[in-house]
């Protein structure tokens, strides 16, 4: 479009957050007016091969196999990190240093060490940075915020969340070796509780603040699988499940649960919060539906009432079709690429920046020692 | 209770709605406050064994088999009839001149004449009279007829009702006696017309006034089975299923349909009402919830309201539980009786009379004229 | 009814759980076939007036004001406790010594000590013994244990259950006498640990097993309320929310959580069950409604299924009206005084006996001691 | 990609159309393997500004303002028009007999006879043709089609649908000109006939094969409103509501409704199908789900599944994320595109193909013919 200012993309990771990411950028500019326009670049990943046609099929220009090439390449302005955890503070560091814009797939880090390291290095540099939390960016999770900064909710009492999946109950699945990273602890950092549990406190704190105090416990149920890598039997190193009772600053308590244990739910991550005047409940299932109860109505009329988050005056929404058509999951990582260029533009810092993401790293941090130790820890 | 004044019921029939209508007038008056105190006095059926039976069990002092002995009897009030249809003109005419109150099961009558006579012999005679159209007393529904007098809905431009059963799909079901008699034309006047879209024609033109014309059709599906009675292979003389367009007197369109041969649904009464400014919802299967939407309310938070119809300020609630705790279908009978009792103490028509019944046979009536003649047909 | 055998009934209370236990006792007999009768031969309250009001609605003969002379009543077969838990011990053990059955409103006793005095009494008395968690009986969570014991859950890994309740948000409600004595920790022994989780706790165990260990959070909203009794402003003894995490003894992890400040929620019993096989979930505001996922299906057609648990397959429901036709909060109480008419004709303890709920007294403790400790404690 | 053979596409159309099948055509080779990649070669509006606009936005190389002119353009292979429905004729026959692959959004034309003209034209030429009825490739309804194909829902009784939307109620709506030519007869037609009926009779034909006769009724609630180009009040041509009873060849009775008129409906299509040994249920607002009865159970767990259709093995998913993430409206149109690309690679005719779309076009033209005259007609 006239006027559109080339962002170009390095992205490193051909894998599920790859395509979410190049899906993004390539839609973007469709829906959304934004003075920046991403360019996508290059791609990195570790195999030439599978690297080139994902190239291909994105529309990269370029394929590397390694991704400190990939940093310093001049070409690039942004670099942004779509690969396993256990790669996210040694690129993000290498990126900040050499200046480019830096994203990061979610969790931050495998652990808090990490997390703190990678926030000074952007910082220091002082370039712009973010983590990808996409379920901020669905409409009516973002309109969930909007009615609690309102104030519609009144003191807050409750606070509950839980992500529950059921793909990893069969014995059969191995674990470990690029595909199943998710399995290995060296890898990922942990299991669901940095990998669902981070969605649910990143919400919790956006939505209701920081957390003070957590008891918590985990489990890993199935205790040695195949190892994708060797053959031979390992013992499983990631929790399958993980809960934890949870006091807020604000004085609400907090129910917090994830595993993918629970048979029949694939992506049942759901938030309900309750306040004196008002409660509200929302589940990724159905992601374009918002449940708001509001106390003050007529009193024989009063209920809970499922708002279809599909008009114009719904966040993000007037940007789509018509009212009652429903968007996906993937356009969640639109909606936060839509903000990035706009904050981008106004030299604004993108939200969640790694700063802000740190939080959600010191309770998985809390989480796994109270877990760990059976006793309440406080969040640093 | 101190003041009670009895109120003398003889009832008809030992079935499904014998047992409905007894087990109201047991409860009545634990629940609500009324003057009137049914007591249980006679009850007649065609079988001497399986009357005494119902009489021990229920309470009745004395059992019948003639109901003419019945409705001769000095030491009863109240002839309620509770007996298959085509024994309804019969003993409602007879108990009116009786100068009995005359209650009975809907619909009133096998067809259009019957209706008129016994309107006729009620009138005539001066007694209290009322169909049995309980589902008006759901909770939910008089707390939506509630809201449209209010004039919450503004003006109404559709009106859509089903009820949807499916007990009758296998080949293997017999037809005919006093067992089956809803599946004989002679007994029951007409099959699902007369048995379930009543219901719906009922609270249609309680919550939404007049029908002016329809178009109807009606199926029979299984157009042979075994009779009951002689065990030989009989023409299925009712109608399986029935569906009709309407237009009523206000200028709103009408949909209904009702059918037996709905797989998966058992007793699936619903109805919706859209008005220029909201609409309404509900269903049997759920009966304790109202479904509202107000379009008055702030844009972005407007939802289709799940009014859970269980607080003390909702219609008949406070007389129950506590809020949150559901009724069941057998409540809306014993509503009926309440409100029945105060009407009588009040020296006021119960609702609704024969008369206010008789709008649902001659929309009955021109839906079966209009299936068999395939044409629309002014309700007279 | 010819055979019938009266079993008389001396009901201690006039409330609420006075009238659940009442009416039970004045329907059973209608709809399930049982030897026994109860006969409603005295009731006893503090109030005479009160207490002679509800005799007469309800149909008890006598109406007595001292629970000690309710007890010596010769022409009583059962005392039947529907008064405060800070009452159930002391009437619980006279009403052994002096041969009676005993039954009980939950939960058992105002703590553990009190609990086990009662479980000794019953049983050194050898009486039958019953506490009346009344959910086992709904339907759907019948047929939720039978499709537990069939097997088609398999290992289970998650149990969560809640109960969320809002009444009393408002600081305006006052604190202690009989009426709110829900509210007084003297009164009732604990908040809603031992009010609502004590639902939640019984059919867990019920549902699941054993509990090994737990670690819990209870919090007072409001800290200060009116005292009905004085008007002065005292502090709030009782816990207006509790939490805990718990470990089953089948391996399980289980997540409770009950409340009475959720907004929007009037009395929302939920709970879930996720097993290798299958899950299954259900929730008190839809208690005609048992949810099953069934993990052997053809995997295209997989789903959480919605069993319309009124068929005359299901537990109980055979008894009742006909399919679809949904059924009552207080049918559960019919229910389970059913099935004690049955145990008690075939000599056999009711269910659950004081020991069996002495489980779930078990586990309150623990709570609230791991509340106060804020650590981790094993059931005993 | 390597061997990708581009297909070069002229669009009709800039407006809401226009971008879902651009979109679709920018999305489909990133997520299906097809040999086809579509070339946005030109796009053709009224207004060169807006038309320049969209190009850019969407990527067409160039931007024409006359329809002719894009029809003879050589480097273009498919002609798709996203226009309103008077102008589809028109453009359809020139483009078949250039040769080009004919395109066109649903419904195929304003009347029968022109649609009979376009299928004469397409046929003529030989040349590939398709009209985008979009909802067929919604994954649920999809898998709805595979289950009743399988004969898992055995002979079908009834079938029924509704299309519900509430955008015109306001009278201050005003009528015709490019924008609003919806509610212009002239320019489209009819009003919710061909409108949102039209989707709703596709997928019946397409479920539960041709209907046989029809009752309908239509109606015009405003009956005049502004018009958008002169200013001045107009009639109202077009109908806002219509309705009909259907009978279907295979015996089994259907009822449609659309209307613009049902407050609290933004896009509600729903579907209905009961058989013998099943029944299906599907609606738009939640598109991703499936409803499913299957008689055949074990019939104490029968009951409503709700298929969540995000799993590999359902139809078009395994292209996309991973189980439990939802798609939106807009893939439908990248799924139908998909199959449009596959069907050209194999040389065979897309679906539904002009011929097939006619059947709609003949039960709209039988539908209005009985609104107007009141009375059942047959379908041609």
């Amino acid at each position: 479009m006239a006027g559109a200012r080339p962002l170009r993309i390095g992205l490193v990771g051909c894998g599920f957050m790859g395509r979410t990411h190049s899906n993004a950028y390539r839609q973007v500019n469709q829906f959304f007016d934004c003075e920046y326009h991403p360019e996508l670049k290059a791609v990195c990943g570790r195999d030439r091969e599978r690297t080139e046609q994902f190239a291909r099929r994105w529309g990269y220009q370029h394929a590397e196999t390694d991704w400190d090439v990939l940093v310093k390449r001049d070409d690039v302005d942004v670099i942004d990190i779509a690969s396993p955890n256990d790669t996210h503070a040694g690129i993000a560091i290498a990126a900040a240093k050499a200046g480019k814009i830096v994203l990061c797939e979610k969790p931050l880090a495998r652990n808090l060490v990490e997390a703190l390291r990678m926030v000074a290095a952007a910082e220091d540099a002082g370039v712009p940075n973010m983590v990808w939390y996409n379920y901020r960016r669905v409409p009516a999770v973002t309109l969930a915020k909007q009615i609690i900064e309102d104030g519609n909710l009144g003191r807050v009492f409750h606070y509950r969340a839980k992500f529950l999946q059921d793909w990893t109950i069969s014995r059969d699945i191995p674990v470990g070796g690029r595909a199943l990273w998710r399995l290995d602890r060296d890898l990922a950092g942990s299991g669901v509780t940095g990998d669902l549990l981070a969605h649910c406190i990143d919400t919790a704190i956006w939505l209701n603040g920081p957390i003070a105090h957590v008891s918590a416990m985990t489990e890993t149920f199935v205790k040695e699988r195949e190892s994708a890598v060797t053959g031979h039997a390992v013992e499983v190193s990631i929790d399958d499940a993980s809960a934890f009772l949870a006091r807020f600053e604000n004085g609400s308590l907090g129910t917090f649960e994830a595993t993918r244990f629970a048979r029949g739910h694939k992506a049942l991550y759901t938030f309900e919060v309750n306040g004196e005047k008002g409660s509200l409940a929302w589940d990724l299932h159905d992601l374009h539906r918002l449940r708001y109860f509001e106390y003050e109505e007529a009193s024989e009329l009063r209920g809970w009432r499922s708002i279809h988050v599909t008009e114009p005056e719904h966040p993000y929404m007037k940007s789509w079709w018509v009212p009652g058509l429903q968007i996906g999951y993937e356009h969640t990582f639109i909606h936060q690429a839509a903000d990035l260029l706009i904050a981008l533009s106004a030299g604004q810092m993108p939200s969640p920046a790694f700063r802000e993401a740190l939080a959600t790293e010191r309770v998985i941090d809390a989480v796994l020692q109270s877990a760990a130790l059976m006793k309440w820890v406080a969040v640093v």
